[in-house]
C-alpha cells in the first residue's frame, strides 16, 4: 500500500517538502491543503510586486520557466494533490487523521501515515485601537499584497505610515517611497532600526541612507492609536505625536501559527514555535514541520531560536520530503543569515550582531572596517563597511554584517563567512581564507580577510581602537575630555577639518609623524585617524613605540564615519 | 640589539612581509631589496593598465590613498630601507649575511638574523627560435608591461598573437581585442584554454565567448618558431600553419625563482620552488620564503604543489612577517581559488576541476547546473552556470567551477565553496549552506545549493544524466545511436528543435508526459531535456517509475548545451 502524506501550508515549505517526496518515493499519495487560494508564492517578493519591479503578482507564483504553480500545475506536474481554500480544523494523532473544511463549510476527514505542518506563520498583531479601519494593512498574504497595490496604484495615497523597522516594514517602505512617491514614515519602538539584527553603527548607516531617499525613520517612538474618518485610516498616535497618513502598514514581526499543533498535544515553545528534532520531526514522529510555525537551534548561540526566513523554509522542507519519504537526512541548525536592499545600498549579515552576542553574555567587541570591493585601482568598485564580531577570550568569530552598494559583493563576503560559522572558526580561519582574486573583483586581500586582520591586531591589544559610534559622542565633548585628533591624512582631505576645528585637529601625515612626535602633546586624549584605519593604525605602533600612552585609533576611519552621516568639518 | 632582517624581492610578498614586520616589532631593522627599478605593484593589474581601464602604471603602484609605495614611501610610512636595482647574489647562511650587487657594480655584504626570500617567478621560456625579435614579450614585470603599452598605444600593432591559454594570455587577449581593436590570436597546445584550472565545459563556454569577442582560440596547436624581418615579428609558425604578428606575447606560465635559494643548499621541490613549513620557514630556520618562488601544500589532495597567485603572496606575506618579528602563525595550504575576467564573463573555481580530481585518482564525478543568481521574478538578474565536483564513494565535494556575467556573484559562490572546502564537506555541507536571501540578491534555494542537490540526485542514482559535452557526441552520433530526445518544455521552445528533427527530437511537457507514456519508444536511447535540468529531472522520475529503463536527463538543459554553443535547431 503507498504512503499516505497530508501537508498542511501551502506557501513554501509545503509545496518543497510535497514536491521531493514526491521524486523520492512516486508511489505516495500526497494531500496538500491550504486555506488560500493563491499558494506557492515567494513571499519574500511580496514588496518588489507592490513596488513594480515585479509587475505582476503571477510571477511570484510562476517557475523559472513561467508555469504558475496553482492546483492543476501540481497536480500535472507533481503528481499530488492540493485543496485550496481548505482549512485544516485539527489533527487525529491517535487515528492520523487531519479534519478540513472547505470554503463551502464542506468537512473531510484525510488520514495519512505522515503529516507535515507548514503553516508558516501571522503578522504579530499590536495591542491598539484603529487597527480595523481601512487601508490599514499587513503584509502576511499575496492576497493582502494584491489589495495594497491597488490601494497605491490608485493614486490616492499620499502618505503611508509603516509600524516596524523590520525587513518588511522597511522593505515596504522603499516600495513606496522609491517607486510611488508617497511620503513615507517608519516608526520603531527600539532605538534603532533592525533591532537584533544590525548593531547601532549599521542601523545608523541604513537610517541615514533611507532619510536621504525621503523616508522619514522615527526611532524610539511607540504606537499608541491608529485613527480615522468614515471608517478609513487618517493618522497615526505615538507617545511623540501624530503622523497623517492615507495607509498603515503593521509589520512589528510575525508568529508562529503553532495552533493546530498545540492543539493537537504537540511539543511547542512557551514563546510560540513547534519543536522540532534535527530530523524535522515533532514531538510525534510521524508529523514533521518546518518554516515560519517551527523554532530551531541557533548554531552559534547553542539556543533554540525563531528564524521566519524563506530561505530556511525551502531547504528544510526539502530535508522534510527526503525523510518522509524514507531517507534520513538532518537540519543542523540556522546562522541567521540575512540581507535586505534599501535604495542604493544592500545591508547582511550573519551570525550575532555585537548587541546580541553581549547580550547573549559572550565577552565580545567588534572591529569596523572600510575597503573596495575590487582592487582599488580598478575603476568600477563599491566600498564595504563590514563589522565582524569576535569572542576575546577565545579569537572566536561570532558573527558579521556589512553594507555595500553593490549588493552582490557584499552577499559574497556575508556568504562566506556563514558557511563557516557552524566550524567555529577563529580570526586566523577568516584571515586565512582564500577568497578569488582578479582586479576587476576582488583584492589581493580581501575586504573580509582585512577585517580578520584588524580584529586580531585590536585582540592582542596591538591596535588599540575606538568604535566609530563612541568616538562621534567622544568628539561632542571634546572640550571636557581634552580631546585631540591626530589626521594623518595629506593636508589636503584634513584641510576642512583642522581650518574649522585648529583646537581639536590636528594635521601629520602618516610618512611624517616620527620626525614630529614632539608636536603632539603628552596631556592630551589623542585620536588618530585616517580615511579607512589603515595609516592610523601604523601611527598608533609609532606613537606607542615613542612612548605615547593611550593613543586611540578610530576604527574604519572617516570613512566609516562619513557614512554614519558625522562630519566635523560641516559642523557650525 | 634590534632584530636584523633582510628581505629579497620587492613585488608582492617582500613588501607586505616587512611592513607587517615593522607594525608586530617596530625596532626591527629592515632592508628590502629588489633587482628592478619598480617594486611594490599589483602584477594581477597590468592587464588593465595595458588595457587602459588602470590609465598610469603608477596606479598600480599606489596604495588606496594614492601614495606611490617608492623607496622614499617605504622609508617615511613603514621605516625600512629599500634598495632597488640591487640584485641579491648569494645568501652566506654560516655567516648570517647576503652579497648584494648595485646597478652601479658596487657590493655589499647584508647581515641578517632573519631573511625573507620573496623573489617571485619567471616566465618559462619556448625553446623555439625568434624569441630575442622586437615585440616579442612576456608580462614579468611593470617594466615590460609599460613597454607593451607604449607598443599598442604607438598604433603599430594590427595583430598580435599570444602564446598560452592560461590567465594571462587570456587577459592580456582581451585586453589587446577590446581595447585596442587589434586582431588577437591566442595559441594554447593543450585541447582547451585554461587546462588544469577549468573542466573541458567551462573551457568551451570560454572559447566560444572569446571567438564571439573577436578573439581567435586556436587549441591543440603548438608554436614551432617566431619569425620576423628587420629584427621584428612579423609571424608565428605553428605545426598547423602561420599567423601573421606585429607583437607576441609569451605567455606559458611562471617558473619559481629559486636559484639563490637553491645555491644556498635550502630544500626545494626537484619540479622547482623553494619547499616551506606550514610557518614559511625554509629547511633553514632562519630563512623564510612565500609567495610565487615557494610551492605549498593542496588542502584538498594533500599533495604539494606550485600556485603563483597574487593573493596568496599576500596572505603569506603577513604570515611571514608575524613569525619574524616572533609570532607564530601557520599557512595551511592552498585550495586553488581563482576568478578571471574575459569581456562579459566572469569564470571562477576553487578546488579541483573534473580532469583534475580524475588525474589525481579520485573516483570523482560532477554536475552542471544552470539558475540565476537572483529570484527568477526580479527583473535583474543573470544566469549562474556551476560545476560541482564530487568524490563518488563519499560524497566529499572536491571542487567548484562556474561561469556568470555578473563576476560578484560568481565569486561569491566560489569563495562560499572554498571556504569550506578545508573542513573536507559534503554534499549535504553544502546543501545546507545558509545563504543570504532577498529577490534582489539571491534566491531561496541558492545555485550553489541547488548544485549539491542535483550532485545528490546523481550520487544516489535519482537522477541518471549525461554531462552537456558528452551530449554533444552522443547528438553527432544520433542515428547510429537510436537516439530519440524528449523535449519536457513547453512546445513554443521545443518547436524549433522538433521542426528541424522530427525523427530525434519529440516534445512532450512535463506536466503531460504521466498521460503520454505510450507515445515514448521502450527501444530507443532516451535523452530528457529541458531549460536547465529540472523538468527533464523530474521526467526521468516518471519514466523509470513506469518501468522506462534507461532514459537520462541532460545536465544543465539547453541552458548550458546553448553556452557551449550548441544548438541543434540551428544546424544544417
Amino acid at each position: 500500500m503507498s504512503l499516505k502524506v497530508v501537508v498542511i501550508g501551502g506557501v513554501a515549505l509545503g509545496p518543497k517538502a510535497a514536491c521531493r517526496i514526491k521524486r523520492v518515493a512516486p508511489d505516495a499519495e500526497v494531500t496538500l491543503v491550504d486555506a488560500s487560494k493563491l499558494i506557492s508564492y515567494g513571499g519574500c517578493g511580496i514588496p518588489y510586486y507592490v513596488s513594480g519591479d515585479v509587475s505582476d503578482h503571477q510571477q511570484l507564483q510562476e517557475t523559472s520557466f513561467h508555469m504558475v504553480r496553482d492546483e492543476q500545475f501540481f497536480q500535472d506536474c507533481k503528481d499530488f494533490k492540493v485543496m485550496t481554500e481548505t482549512r485544516a480544523l485539527s489533527i487525529d494523532r491517535k487515528a492520523k487523521t487531519v479534519l478540513v473544511q472547505a470554503k463551502d463549510g464542506t468537512q473531510t476527514t484525510l488520514p495519512y501515515d505522515k503529516l507535515v505542518l507548514g503553516m508558516g506563520s501571522t503578522p504579530r498583531k499590536l495591542p491598539i485601537p484603529g487597527r480595523e479601519l481601512d487601508n490599514v494593512f499587513t503584509v502576511s498574504t499575496l492576497g493582502e499584497a494584491i489589495r495594497i497595490k491597488e490601494k497605491v496604484a490608485s493614486g490616492s495615497v499620499g502618505s503611508a505610515v509603516i509600524v516596524g523597522g523590520g525587513f518588511i516594514g522597511l522593505e515596504m517602505a522603499e516600495s513606496f517611497a522609491d517607486m510611488w512617491g508617497i511620503e513615507t514614515t517608519v516608526i520603531e519602538v527600539a532605538d534603532q532600526i533592525m533591532p537584533g539584527f544590525m548593531s547601532k553603527a549599521m542601523a545608523t548607516i541604513a537610517e541615514k541612507h533611507l532619510a536621504e531617499s525621503d523616508v522619514t525613520v522615527r526611532t524610539s517612538e511607540m504606537v499608541q492609536a491608529i485613527e480615522g474618518e468614515d471608517g478609513k485610516v487618517t493618522r497615526v498616535v505615538t507617545n511623540k505625536g501624530a503622523i497623517d497618513a492615507d495607509l498603515v502598514i503593521l509589520a512589528v514581526g510575525v508568529i508562529p501559527n503553532d495552533i493546530l499543533a498545540r492543539e493537537a498535544g504537540l511539543s511547542c515553545s512557551e514563546r510560540g514555535g513547534i519543536i522540532v528534532s534535527k530530523t524535522m520531526q515533532t514531538s510525534d514522529p510521524d508529523i514533521y514541520a518546518g518554516g515560519d510555525c517551527v523554532v530551531v537551534e541557533n548554531i552559534v548561540t547553542g539556543k533554540i531560536g525563531y528564524f521566519p526566513l524563506g530561505s530556511l523554509a525551502n531547504s528544510q522542507g526539502r530535508i522534510i520530503g527526503t525523510n518522509v519519504a524514507g531517507g534520513r537526512e538532518t537540519f543542523d541548525g540556522v546562522v541567521g543569515t540575512y540581507i535586505i536592499k534599501l535604495f542604493d545600498l544592500a545591508f547582511s549579515g550573519t551570525g550575532l550582531s555585537l548587541p546580541v552576542a553581549l547580550r547573549e553574555g559572550f565577552d565580545a567587541f567588534s572591529a569596523h572596517v572600510i575597503m573596495s570591493d575590487h582592487s582599488h585601482f580598478y575603476p568600477k568598485r563599491d566600498m564595504v563597511s563590514l563589522e565582524i564580531v569576535v569572542e576575546r577570550r577565545s579569537g572566536r568569530v561570532l558573527g558579521l554584517q556589512g553594507a555595500c552598494q553593490n549588493g552582490d559583493s557584499l552577499k559574497g563576503r556575508i556568504d562566506t563567512m556563514a558557511a563557516i560559522l557552524k566550524f567555529r572558526p577563529t580570526l586566523r580561519d577568516v584571515s586565512s581564507l582564500e577568497m578569488a582574486y582578479a582586479p576587476p573583483f576582488g583584492s589581493a586581500m580581501d575586504v573580509l580577510n582585512a577585517a580578520a586582520n584588524t580584529a586580531e591586531n585590536m585582540l592582542v591589544g596591538r591596535n588599540v581602537s575606538i568604535q566609530p559610534t563612541e568616538f562621534a559622542k567622544l568628539w561632542e565633548n571634546r572640550a571636557s575630555e581634552n580631546l585631540l585628533c591626530i589626521d594623518t591624512r595629506e593636508w589636503g582631505n584634513a584641510e576642512p577639518f583642522v581650518n574649522k576645528h585648529p583646537d581639536f585637529w590636528k594635521n601629520i601625515p602618516q610618512g611624517q609623524i616620527r620626525g614630529r612626535l614632539d608636536e603632539i602633546p603628552r596631556d592630551k586624549k589623542i585620536v588618530l585617524l585616517c580615511n579607512t584605519g589603515g595609516r592610523s593604525y601604523e601611527s598608533q605602533v609609532i606613537l606607542r613605540h615613542a612612548g605615547f600612552l593611550e593613543p586611540v585609533n578610530l576604527q574604519g576611519g572617516m570613512g566609516f564615519i562619513k557614512q554614519l552621516g558625522f562630519d566635523p568639518s560641516q559642523e557650525e
